[in-house]
């Protein structure tokens, strides 16, 4: 029964999912109070042990009477004397003879004698004191019985048991209710109320260890020492996030460092508690080999490596259990499940949907989610590695007829942005080695409830822009520089370009775009508060030995820059690459607009590339240089898309957002 | 801006929607742990704060260098000096030299000086004693300088930042990270993570008070009074998980009974405590016009009645706020948002569902959910009361060819049973009185993750079937009796009937059907325990004083009965009828097979009908009168279904789930 081992064979995707399927994460049942059993899935049938209702129930509110004494009442009306009368909630104080009637409340029991109800619109009651004597039923009792003389004119005949309910007529002691596998929603939660149930046997969640391995880990909140390589753990929390979605329970261990012993302590710690053990975090060779060899000593690898991108170092176990040595299945089985995840947050979170999830949704008895899908077209076109099937990181933009473009969003190793660019993946066969743009694909969405983004923006990063994006409803904004906006323009893929600073709409080939409008800002040299350097501007920065941080080369602020230091080249006849080679730090191309200045306030620089707003912002000086416009170019082919119309609105009304920040100003 | 009362008018369900979306239910923002922010609503822009990466980042395990060090070594491999190693987590030890190489891990610190990585497998390192003196390096350093001598070949050219990640290349400070408005997935976790941010600003999710009314209530868990006609509380629950769903917070209030005061002290105390006052339960006309006077006299009724079934009695408003009959909207907007549900557990669902959780989900951030709707047909037809749009509970079930057949569900007022029995609602027009079977109709989910049940049965319950049911995968069983399965079968509804007892399967209609397999069950008389009374068979039920429960004229079990009646007639040459009229009890009918023999053991009654197994369960005595076949038949058009086959494969084997079942046997 036991999987065989397989070194460093790269496993076909399918076999890893049999691999993965076949440990056992079974967590058991447990019992849990009806309150917290939303989601939940029932671990065994649930029978009904009582009668609901537990007694025949009146179905409206009229009057409860013998049927018989109704008859022919449509034609001819019927009195009779109202003896009583029974509420939801109170035991019925008379039994009805023949002839009588009894007020009831819808809910009420069904006094004695009476056999069905007269709903009260088909009803009139008559003044006991005023008619007791004179009414004119033909089937009316003694007034003696009446409570105080009431009667009650009955309007249509009815049928024994017409509005009522009989006891047991929604269920009865003994039938089943729900079955077991049943996942419990509102509706479910309501029937095991109905049966007075306030506890539920349900599947427990099984319990996931998280344990992420790395030294240059911290958790996030507490600070970093870059110059260490800290970096904040990613993959425990959303790792742990996802565990939580596939209705697992996530217990995240403390990360551990590339020490072997405390590794193998941890893992086994690990094992013991829970049902699956999960490693995540190492993206190095040494610290994945650290891991294989824990693995193979305490436990069982079953398979190490599958073909996909991303997924190659993925590696499936079993962990703990007396003898991993041991071919004895029942030793084996006393540890863990163990999967270790590839070390990219990307990869992991792909390897984990792919491969991990549906076991844990087994183990916890949930359906598999119904799998979402979009077909759509590749705006641009992309190699892939032959030979090695792929899951490509994709984003997705509507255009105005509603067509879905797909474009990969990958940043490369490691980025974390990724994570949220990206709306799904595309599944590219080991034999193909591109994607042409224009090609039909097919994306499997992150999840059924992902949406493409309402507005798809590419160019500067700015402050105003920020706060513009947080009116509309789910944006994407790819900042890559007004230059990066420009190109991607050109080739049509987004909804919107922004550019700052000054170009050429025909070299650039956007000459189409529609100018939504924009603001200006005031950029210059940020520089420490009191600007202790007495800096005075671009001049200051080639004539003297000070440090300064740029902005990258896609940045329209570095064009407005260049364009500064070329006039000062023509003003002095120098050659233009003099002057920017005499600058210190000219190619210290910071990302993005706030950088140059956070590198200032550090301490790392005498002055950066950046905006008033920014330097007053972080309390720090500021020498003006310019101005430069900032323009919201809206793809000619999107002008009727609903986000672009509304894009178009609030730049109408820009002032708005422009308050507070420093030397912006309506176009 | 305040919307107008509308006394009893029914208003359309349109404007119902507009009028319940006009309540502010916003609960405005929050702070939440990174770990319990999963499915919350970011209440604010997030920006990055910090550089990630903080510093310039080896993307892959291998050795650093300066680019220009390696030109040329495709052609021509260059060996270089190792003069340190950098793993990740810690500060380098060395600086790069030009013609120097560092040894250096995925995640690593780029040591100052280097400005590529050239990975480990285009790389060989030599071993420094042996090779020290004769490696052919083109550019070897002295060999003073490496660390122990060691020295590497590079065996490809690297150009400046190849396999580096640059500081801030992933997302650098100041750069827009996630709008408002977007809801953590983990995705959105792990960006956070990345940022270092271990709490978010989430928007708040609103309180909803959950009232429920009547004096009949009693909570789960708790014991009922039959007689005083006591229920338990089936839409608190129900309703609270379902604001759960919705993304807001439940909080249920102890049920109120018919007393004006109390009423108003809860509805107002619920309100000052939440952004929105739920009531429910209430299904008599008092009740509801008492909340209704309440929310006139203390708050501002918006609405009253929606022309929607169910759903008439839906109540709209604000409750609380120092004086409700001012017109000030300040005053009015100090108390709560005030929805009354219907009282029946499907209504009042339905209702929420419609009305209400978009509200909630608005509040909290939250998008709709993709709606879900299958095309099919209807299996029967199925008359509705023209003038009002009707929201028809409805079940699924699909034939063999996977086409989605559609049948009504509702089994009356205030059934519970229809809570799951439904599948999903057909939105009937006003102007429609009547959908004809084979009519395409639209049904909406009841969520985009309900599924048709795999396999639907109808027929008798009994307990080994009970048992077989929870061997399938999600299977729909209505226990309508043999004679409903007969008919249900005839009709072509249900995958499979099942059928106890003797029946004529041309005269049913059913000659076509396939019999799957089944087994016998011992039926007789159950007699409390030790049968006081001596009872011996049917023959004292007629001839003694003793008084009998039977089953209902749909049952097998009554079916057998009813012929063992006729025989003991026939002997004795008597009117059949006349036996069974002298049978106290004979049409004491109660729904499942259990009932008669619960009145037993609760001393209401000398017998019932029903089963050795039961009788055995509950600890009573039995008589046995005979033995019954059950059998399971298919529909004839369903046989190659999945869920028929698999049945028919479970029933091959049959003697498993009848073990311990008293008088059971393998047919």
């Amino acid at each position: 029964m036991s999987e065989r081992k397989e070194f460093r064979d790269l496993a076909d995707p399918e076999r890893a999912r049999e691999v993965v399927a076949s440990l056992d994460l079974s967590a058991g049942a447990e019992r849990v109070a009806l309150e917290d059993a939303r989601g939940r899935v029932l671990a065994e049938r649930v029978d009904a042990t009582l009668d609901v209702p537990g007694f025949d129930r009146a179905a409206m509110d009229g009057y409860a009477v013998r049927a018989t004494d109704t008859y022919g009442a449509d034609a001819d009306p019927v009195t009779l004397p109202v003896v009583g009368s029974v509420h939801a909630g109170e035991t019925p104080g008379v039994t009805l003879d023949d002839g009588q009637a009894a007020e009831i409340s819808t809910g009420a029991v069904m006094p004695a004698g009476a056999d069905a109800v007269v709903i009260v619109e088909r009803t009139e009651e008559l003044d006991g004191a005023a008619d007791g004597n004179g009414a004119g039923g033909s089937d009316g009792d003694s007034g003696d019985d009446a409570e105080g003389g009431r009667r009650v004119r009955i309007e249509t005949a009815v049928t024994p048991g017409e509005n009522v309910m009989l006891a047991g007529a929604d269920i009865a002691a003994g039938e089943r209710a729900l079955g077991p596998g049943t996942e419990l929603t509102p509706r479910e939660i309501g029937l095991l109320s109905a049966l007075g149930v306030d506890e539920v046997p349900v599947r427990a969640e099984p319990r996931v260890a998280i344990v992420s391995t790395g030294d240059e880990l911290v958790r996030p909140g507490d600070d970093l020492d870059h110059r260490a390589g800290q970096i904040h753990d990613v993959n425990s929390y959303a790792v742990a996030t996802a565990v939580e979605e596939a209705g697992g329970e996530p217990v995240v261990y403390p990360h551990v460092g590339d020490d072997t012993a405390a590794m193998e302590e941890t893992l086994l710690d690990a094992a013991a508690d829970c049902d699956l053990v999960l490693t995540s975090g190492s993206t190095s060779a040494s610290a994945v080999d650290m891991v294989y060899r824990v693995v193979e000593d305490r436990g069982e690898l079953l398979l190490h490596g599958v073909a996909i991108k991303p997924g190659k170092p993925m590696l499936v176990g079993r962990i703990g259990g007396e003898s991993g040595d041991s071919e004895s299945d029942e030793t084996v089985r006393d540890g863990a499940a163990y999967v270790g995840l590839p070390g990219y947050p990307v990869s992991a979170l792909t390897i984990f949907r792919t491969f991990v999830a549906p076991a844990i949704r087994s183990s916890a008895g949930l359906p598999e989610p119904r799998t979402a899908s979009i077909d759509g077209e590749m705006a641009v076109a992309e190699r892939t590695e032959e030979g090695r099937r792929r899951l490509l990181a994709v984003g997705l933009v509507e255009d105005e007829a509603g067509e879905t473009l797909v474009y990969p969003v990958d940043k490369g190793s490691g980025a974390t942005t990724t994570l949220t660019a990206a709306d799904g993946v595309v599944d590219v066969p080991a034999d193909t080695n591109r994607l042409s743009a224009g090609e039909r694909v097919t994306v499997d969405l992150f999840s059924p409830d992902v949406r493409p983004p309402t507005l798809l923006g590419v160019g500067e990063d700015d402050p105003a822009l920020s706060r513009v994006l947080d009116r509309l409803d789910r944006p994407r904004y790819l900042a890559r520089g007004s230059r990066g906006g420009l190109r991607e323009l050109r080739d049509g893929l987004p909804d919107v370009a922004v550019v700052a600073g000054p170009f050429d709409a025909d070299e650039e080939g956007v000459a189409d775009a529609a100018d939504l409008g924009g603001w200006s800002r005031e950029w210059g040299l940020v520089v420490p508060a009191g600007n202790p350097e007495g800096v005075t501007g671009p001049a200051d920065l080639v004539d003297r030995d000070l440090s300064f941080v740029n902005r990258g080369t896609e940045s329209g602020l570095r064009t407005s820059l260049s364009n500064a230091l070329a006039d000062l080249a023509d003003d002095r006849g120098v050659d233009r690459q003099a002057v920017t080679e005499s600058i210190s730090g000219f190619d210290r191309a910071a990302r993005a607009f706030e950088s140059p200045a956070r590198s200032v306030a550090a301490g790392d620089a005498d002055a950066g590339l950046g905006l008033r707003a920014t330097a007053a912002k972080l309390g720090l000086g500021f020498v003006p240089v310019g101005s430069q416009s900032v323009r919201v170019l809206a793809n000619p082919d999107r002008l009727e898309k609903a986000s672009v119309r509304e894009l178009d609105g609030l730049l109408e009304d820009v002032s708005r957002v422009l308050d507070g920040l420093d030397g912006f100003e309506r176009r």
